[in-house]
């Protein structure tokens, strides 16, 4: 079984192949194609065909189904983004910052068809059980949205709800994609769902660590910003966290320091969350997800050395520093 | 065979008996539900029901595919609105206005996904051919649309130019409303084919018309206003028709009465318009469009009183004065 750097690398000469959009009209287009090729590391495609492999050969409609889930995944940042006033994605000017918000809007969604268009080509024996997955899943990430949007002007939110939000948001295409792959591979209909709950479980502790990293990572060797979220008043794990183990004194500190200047807000709020070891908190939590999402793959009725490559993906995926 | 009256009554019991999305996040769902309940005449989902009874019985199948256009369509125009900055539509606030432009992209995605979700209860048989005709007609749509937002930048847009915008961004969906019903009815390849010309036909003709009915319709009477497309300098059949009959005194004229107060504005460029006579180069644009759907429509493989309905309609979609 291929590693997933393997896969990912194959994915993007796939890419690089096929052109999914025509060449007019330009100014609809042209945006899409830069999306496409911006590149990311394609981890739901390159997860989709090596569950794929786990199963079967890698055939042409594993291919189809993973553009049609990199093709969604990239329809969903173009809206995230516009959403979000982000002006930055991948190191460039987002779409609608670059073409402006209806272009971004229409991109989007053209792409978002073409995601429909890729499933459309797997062979008919397929096809029903795939859309019936993929549609459930597609609702499900615009729910996530919602609720991470609904969750800025909320002050409550626990960690069940913060738990919701990520797996919505984030997690169940990165499951799908797993289970997709297995499907077409011929997987049986337990090893397909345990795949996707492996897929789930390890988006869950991805987001989770991201989250970590983001005040106790070691960013600042990347030259990314320490803290980002934290100067945000992003609600993350490390927020909920402090909210479910805080007092009345650390709250009171908690909102004095969100006063102050950027650097010192950073460093007094990793402080606080250090003094009431929310960085354990959550590496706690990252791990018992973590724990779970192989737990899953092992129940996959294969011999572990052909589980290793997935294994490998998680582990790699979870032991980032930064 | 049901006239369109009876089955545009019959498809509004159908929505309102089915409702197609959940309760929760209610910030996202309850715009959609909104949308959906907000009327319309529902020509597309009408339409596919009246040819999908031509060919056949009207099936649950039928009727997915009817809702499924009918989301795409609420989907476009919750978009179209946010693109176009409108603040109304059907007499009500756009749900952007309402509710955010986050809001309106979003409910505007997962309506698009749950029309897919509805394609994806049509009958294993029939699901790859109609969602081939569904992909393709989405995205001529979202290429329709930018075509006219690229075209507010250019000064000129002939007749060609502009009869390929709007056949894509308005007829191709009417006609794949009624190639859809066909096909899920029964029909052979070249009804079913037939059926799309008509239906293309047919909403080339309607659109053309509805610029005509701009700055020569009976809209006074309506209290809507006329000579709307005029004050707001938009390039329809009556922009065009002028640019291709115009010699250069004349477009001074037209150019000068762009610079008056809306009111003078309309009535002059309207008397400009009839001095060319650009009103009958319409009425007969209108006429061979129309008359190229009646064609269509007679070449269908039934006996001419199983037509009346679909006959009837055209008619009646052509026969508006405001």
């Amino acid at each position: 079984m291929q590693q997933f750097q393997e896969l990912s690398v194959q994915f993007e000469h796939y890419l690089k192949e096929h052109s999914f959009f025509p060449a007019l009209p330009e100014n609809l287009y042209q945006p899409c194609r830069s999306v496409v090729a911006s590149g990311g590391k394609h981890v739901r495609p390159a997860l989709c065909l090596m569950s794929g492999e786990l199963f079967g050969k890698l055939s042409e409609d594993v291919f189809h189904a993973a553009a049609a889930l990199e093709l969604f995944h990239n329809f969903t940042l173009i809206h995230d983004d516009i959403m979000d006033h982000a002006p930055l994605r991948r190191g460039k000017p987002t779409i609608h910052s670059e073409y402006g918000v209806a272009t971004g809007i229409l991109a989007g969604d053209v792409m978002n068809i073409y995601a429909y268009e890729q499933l459309s080509k797997i062979n008919t024996a397929c096809l029903p059980k795939i859309l019936k997955i993929f549609n459930k899943t597609a609702i499900e990430v615009c729910e996530g949205q919602q609720l991470d949007m609904d969750y800025e002007a909320e002050d409550d939110i626990n960690l069940d709800k913060y738990l919701e939000m990520i797996s919505l948001k984030t997690s169940v295409l990165l499951a799908a994609s797993a289970q997709i792959g297995a499907v077409l591979g011929g997987a049986d209909e337990e090893d397909a769902l345990n795949c996707y709950r492996f897929g789930k479980n390890l988006g869950i502790a991805f987001q989770l660590q991201d989250d970590y990293l983001d005040a106790f990572g070691a960013k600042k060797q990347t030259g990314k910003l320490l803290g980002g979220d934290i100067i945000s008043n992003k609600k993350t794990l490390l927020y909920v966290g402090f909210k479910e183990l805080t007092d009345d004194k650390q709250n009171d500190l908690y909102n004095h320091y969100a006063t102050l200047a950027p650097e010192e807000k950073v460093s007094k709020t990793i402080m606080l969350y250090k003094d009431l070891k929310i960085d354990e908190y959550a590496k706690k939590l990252i791990a018992s997800y973590s724990d779970q999402a192989l737990a899953y793959l092992n129940k996959i009725k294969k011999p572990a050395e052909q589980l290793s490559a997935l294994r490998e993906l998680a582990v790699a995926l979870l032991n980032r520093t930064c």
